[in-house]
């Protein structure tokens, strides 16, 4: 189903080192299936880290944050799919916090040093029992050459584990970048029902890895959207191992742009490998807003197109019912818009213009850009010089049927 | 398909002194249909609306506007179906005034005394001279008791046509309201698309039925969702023909109540009429939110719970999949909302408190009133004294498949 998103290869996943990874089948839900993973960090790792701003915030991740809070740097990172532990209170805390001494015990470190992350079903209470019981064997797989293992074991409604690796040259050395993500429901930015995990073998002082990350959030992560719906449980974390021995911070520029590029490439790899994967999905679409005042009212138009089901719908039907288009361009909030000066392009082909069809566009030719897989929806405000890309998928039968069966 | 809708009995729909009403199959779109309206008013009327707020709102909407900010008094209403004259730019206003020509030549008027409406497909050319050619046809159907054929001739994907009626007494004298609804998809407020009218044959100044008409349209047609998205061409009209003779302003305090309602429970009607025949409905969700700051906030959660792709196919799917509304009430939107504070009920049955599960809740529970048609989600959030209530419906396999051939 997954649109143009092949398995990662895992001899394309370079080994970062400095962080070994650790998966096994807890049985968390259901019996057989990869579930459990553990990331553990050699000694001196930055980790930074964004948050869903979900105001039923799941309890790993208030914990996470108090524990990245703490006075005790990060030692290990565990992550667990078939339960969010979300809308549980006090005893999903209680939970979270368990599985968190459970780990450290077994590695040797303080709880606080554990960053516990979950993503599954809400409102149903985590079995810490089985994340503990799993632990050993998780903990026991440890090694840097799974990645691969790793993508797989974070998987929830996802058809395609996605993992994504770059290398670069900095001073004659090679620094590289890979990271994992999932998600395919309840995804809209800040942020999706996605975790996402990138880690580097570079040095970066830890006040930047947080700019850094927030920076590259906003253009990956937070620039995409399967339903509209914001998660409880969504976390992107980064981490710079610093086991290369090379320190990047801002008095390198060309190192850090090296550095910020491959990140950014990596993450925006991994967003769109989420959207790709979306629920139902059978087409990949690029909504890309330009001409505005602001990147924040392009935004806000783009997210209009995105998540609007009418056009979702239209899109997965490749019927160039691109009226759908304009009207969510016209309630999308901009008080003085002025729809007579608005220009929609799908791909190359003009289709609106002057508040109207264009006088060239012609149905077959909306036809054919809809049939891709891939299409570029294009809309030109003519207000100023801002502009603002988002990506979305389409809406089928299949997104309704795994939603109203995802329990059973 | 629609939930508890059964079509207007005839005989209860009161005939409204003043206005008459005549339909006919023009073959807009699909010959052998009804798709054209003519409502004629006698000398005296007023006339209130208010309209879409879609920046690509339709140029029927514009005329509109225009024609009763005029000094035309309105002699004549006209609706087509099967086409919206929409994103159609200055050829769409030529041909709206054509057909607004045509009608006032017809019944000898001004062609600024005649208010169009249009419904369908949006960005494509009004067939102007199909509906020129069917008037006189609607014109020869004029008749005060036509409004059951009058909701059947608005219709578009509508299964059932929709209408209300009222009636009440004052100073001895009765006082008809009657209405007609339309939409079933691309609904939300501001307004939906959807087209409402309403008359009653008391007299009111045109300054207070505006008044009246915004307000009513808050808790009415402003206060339903299908799928989030505000139409291009939504108008809400009421009109009061004073044929009845009976003078109803704030001076009567009784009567004016009594009047306002009777609109409202019209109105209240058609919207909710509207929700129960939204596109592949099969569930009727009434959404209250108590305990806000203020009515706004209120809205702004049972919203984001009405819109949530998620909440809908979990209903389509009777699947107590209860987090996923508590994530939608965490993503609403207030900053500063205390999670561990919101409780929630289905019906009479509480499903979370205090940040999680409740204890005495039994996901049993949670089915039985999953399964029935009508279902009240009921969100508290200890905050303040407001509420607000929002009506939608479910999201089903047959919501994608209308809106993926809608065309076709």
């Amino acid at each position: 189903m997954a649109v143009h998103l092949p398995p990662p290869d895992p001899s394309q996943l370079h080994p970062v080192d400095g962080i070994r990874l650790g998966a096994t089948a807890a049985g968390i839900k259901k019996p057989g299936r990869l579930d459990l993973l553990v990331m553990q960090l050699d000694a001196g790792a930055s980790v930074a880290g964004v948050f869903t701003k979900n105001r039923f915030c799941a309890a790993p991740v208030v914990l996470t944050r108090e524990h990245l809070a703490s006075a005790h740097a990060p030692v290990a990172l565990v992550v667990n799919t078939g339960n969010a532990n979300a809308g549980t209170g006090a005893d999903g805390m209680q939970r979270a916090t368990t599985v968190c001494t459970a780990l450290a015990k077994l590695i040797g470190c303080d709880p606080q040093a554990v960053l516990p992350f979950s993503t599954g079903v809400i409102l149903e209470p985590l079995p810490a029992d089985r994340i503990v019981a799993g632990l050993p064997a998780a903990v026991a797989d440890l090694r840097a050459d799974n990645w691969a293992q790793a993508a797989q074991a974070i998987m929830t409604t996802d058809t395609v584990p996605k993992a994504a690796s770059r290398q670069i040259d900095v001073h004659g050395k090679k620094i590289t970048v890979t990271g994992i993500s999932k998600g395919s429901g309840m995804i809209k930015p800040n942020m999706a029902t996605m975790l996402g995990f990138v880690a580097t073998d570079a040095q970066v002082p830890v006040a930047l890895l947080q700019e850094l990350l927030q920076e590259t959030a906003d253009d990956s992560f937070n620039a995409i959207t399967v339903d509209g719906d914001t998660s409880t449980n969504d976390a992107l974390m980064l981490i710079a191992t610093g086991a290369s021995g090379v320190l990047i911070d801002r008095t390198q520029a060309a190192a850090y742009a090296a550095l910020r590029r491959a990140i950014r490439e990596v993450s925006i790899q991994l967003a769109q490998a989420i959207v790709r994967d979306g629920e139902g999905a059978t087409k990949f679409m690029t909504v890309q807003v330009e001409g505005g005042r602001d990147r924040a009212e392009c935004r806000q138009v783009a997210y209009a197109i995105a998540h609007s089901p009418l056009v979702k719908t239209a899109f997965f039907a490749s019927d160039p019912n691109l009226g759908r288009i304009l009207a969510a361009v016209g309630y999308a909030g901009i008080e003085d818009l002025d729809s007579q000066r608005v220009d929609l392009f799908l791909d190359d082909v003009q289709v609106a213009s002057a508040g109207g069809r264009h006088p060239t566009y012609r149905e077959e030719d909306g036809v054919a850009v809809m049939r891709k897989a891939e299409i570029l929806v294009r809309v030109l405000l003519h207000r100023g010089a801002a502009s603002a890309t988002v990506w979305t998928c389409d809406f089928s039968y299949d997104y309704v049927k795994i939603n109203a069966e995802y329990r059973t």
